[in-house]
């Protein structure tokens, strides 16, 4: 049941997601387990990576730069649907979507696809909040991040 | 909306777990990030030690045991809820419930303590299913599965 | 007295390392430590990185084709020297050198650039041995290893 | 030959070596490859152990203490020999000796053994100097650092 929920919210949100990054990356020997398929934890790597490339198209939220704007973003929230396995040397796109929120949130959406095929091989979800340098937490999005929104047209 | 469902559902299910594992681990410094808190990754790998914390205390569910009776369990299924941060030296309690299913999948529940004070550091979930040998998923639960839950009296 | 040996050894290695593969990867945020640098451990997979992507160049000795031919070759030594700290962000540059031995041995060593000022940031190396198929040491080079030599002309 | 030499020195060193710690862990699932056996890279992981449970026995060398002293101490060098694999569920005692040095730096060796039958799994060893808060390179042992020598007894 509440799978089903999930991908029709998946479906309603990923309509809404206007900014979009792509990024590459080769499946390494080390990532693979015993069952010779990429052990789960890496998706966490694979779904950074995303982030990280997301920050880098759409520059102004890229972890630097959000240091240097006086913040820190923690992970509060992650989850990963594991839909076909990766082997090495798989070629995987990693799809970041910013999903915009009305709360003092970074929220993406992620979608794995193997480039051989361009089968969807996982999705997966993570949420940020901000702190500011002490370390609290900021209830009201910081002035830097709805810059970053204006800048990049996201009302 | 989807936060407060998913504690209430937790609520209900836990109540209903009948196998749990308390195991302890201390926090690396190569799993701190550069803000010095527990990089969200590893915690991918927590949850992990509790699991095969689990298999060792209820027999016959560690990944070697599956293994020898022709089954691989592959993760379909993981999330983390991050509550509190954790440090350098920091002990942490994983417990690990068993959530019984009639499907064929193998869930568990997962709640992190910081030893010092006892706080909810992070609770999470994961969700796994049967491969056999030939890779195929099993649509069934696996004898095996289910011998095991009758010998932990497992309704 | 030893690292002086060693600069000397490598210096007269290097004019004979006829196999060079260069390949390059950007530093992620979960490889940097608490001191803001890349956490040593990670360039064991620098390394890596580095061999895939010299197999791939001198196709014949990526870690696929080698199980394919029935051969295992499980790392025996392998050892990093630092020269100056990476960070998130970085490029580096992975330069995998292969040093030719008689012994049914793979020897690689490795220099590490960041690509923004060239300097060398770490060097290293690192040796395999042959497995066959019942995890038994083959004390000769396999025919697949030197039908590879002969291929890429290493007398 | 240079391996002949380091067995030689080793066996010297290690009769100098007067502090030493043991630990013991337990090799992980997500740590093993797809040979089954434990990758290579994480025995840094498990040397880094060692080193967190030498600080803890010997108080005043933790990674928290040395920082809370106003000092960095990246690593410069580690090297891993491997001689027998580990797979899953095996425990490994990481043994970590000091090795005094005239020099600023600390200097360990490791010794892991397999707990089921004793046998020497791996050795290896790391250099670790001292940055001061300004992430300059200390020429002379820190204060703190001769303190601690003095306190445990080492001349």
């Amino acid at each position: 049941m509440r799978r089903k929920e999930n991908l029709m919210g998946r479906k309603i949100i990923q309509k809404e997601a206007s900014l979009i990054n792509r990024t590459s990356l080769r499946v390494r020997f080390s990532e693979v387990d015993s069952m010779r398929i990429v052990w789960h934890g890496e998706y966490i790597r694979y779904f950074e990576d995303g982030r990280e490339s997301f920050g880098r198209q759409y520059s102004g939220l890229g972890y630097m730069e959000m240091h240097e704007a006086g913040y820190f973003v923690p992970m509060v929230h992650v989850e990963v649907d594991f839909k076909s396995p990766l082997k090495v040397g798989d070629i995987v796109i990693v799809e970041t979507r910013f999903i915009n929120s009305e709360a003092a949130k970074i929220c993406f959406q992620y979608i794995l696809y193997r480039e051989s095929d361009m089968q969807v091989v996982a999705t997966g979800e993570s949420v940020q909040v901000f702190l500011n340098s002490s370390f609290e937490l900021e209830l009201l999005s910081p002035s830097f991040y709805q810059e970053w929104k204006r800048r990049w047209k996201i009302e």
